[in-house]
């Protein structure tokens, strides 16, 4: 299979650090390569955003399990890893929902990026509440785990 | 900057040729690399999946604009492409939500996955529904799209 080369498009910065980075009302910025600054334009048209990043921490030597107990939870059920939002993935991508709270020439405040201080960004995408889904359908764990926070 | 490399996990296959891809009724296949099978276990219990792709029949050679008016109508207004979901971008990786119909062995049965068959998939995600962020904004020219369709 053909190798896939990507150049991160920017950096999150942000002061928090370990287990803090996934405080969901937490405020960091991605800043963007100054050379995409025209492809921010109308961007702040949209109140949420999806943020494409690379998990740049976790080692691509060390080889990663096909299932886990989410969250490293034993009271949780073995889940495969694609049915899970762990780092632990063949391709290290991130996507986190965010919402954008100023965008300042190259930089973008957000709230609720779950990234650690110079992660690469990899892509920005619009987020669309129209046409969602409706009676989208979750495993208990799963809505087991979002009522507990 | 340092490159990112990823490997496909597998691949799209489907019928539907050129713009039919686009059709959010269709359906296709995401064959996953064999070895991977045991990550999807558990993925059944999402009705709906994040895909993550790989545009890969646009060439990275040819320079990309920073904006444009989307789906190339010029009665919408020019725009960041960060702002759309056009190909055409710096990384070109491809998001889109989709229903799972069937999981067996390591295909995935979905609908809605706007690739072209031989499309490399990096990373398969469950979709979230719960906490979704409400009043979500979006500028008038997505709604009016959204609304013409």
């Amino acid at each position: 299979m053909e190798k896939i080369v990507f150049n991160p498009i920017g950096y999150v910065r942000t002061v928090a650090v370990g287990e803090e980075v996934k405080d969901s009302v937490l405020v960091c910025e991605i800043v963007l390569d100054s050379d995409l600054v025209k492809a921010l334009e109308g961007v702040a048209g949209f109140s949420h955003l999806f943020v494409l990043f690379y998990f740049n921490q976790i080692s691509t030597k060390k080889p990663h399990a096909l299932v886990i107990h989410p969250k490293g939870r034993a009271d949780l059920p073995l889940m495969g890893i694609f049915g899970t939002r762990t780092m632990f993935r063949p391709n290290r991508i991130g996507l986190t929902l965010v919402e954008l709270l100023k965008l300042e020439g190259n930089v973008l405040t957000v709230r609720g990026l779950d990234a650690f201080d110079g992660t690469p960004v990899l892509d920005i995408k619009p987020y669309d509440p129209l046409g969602l889904p409706e009676n989208a359908r979750v495993p208990s764990w799963w809505a087991k785990l979002y009522e507990e926070t």
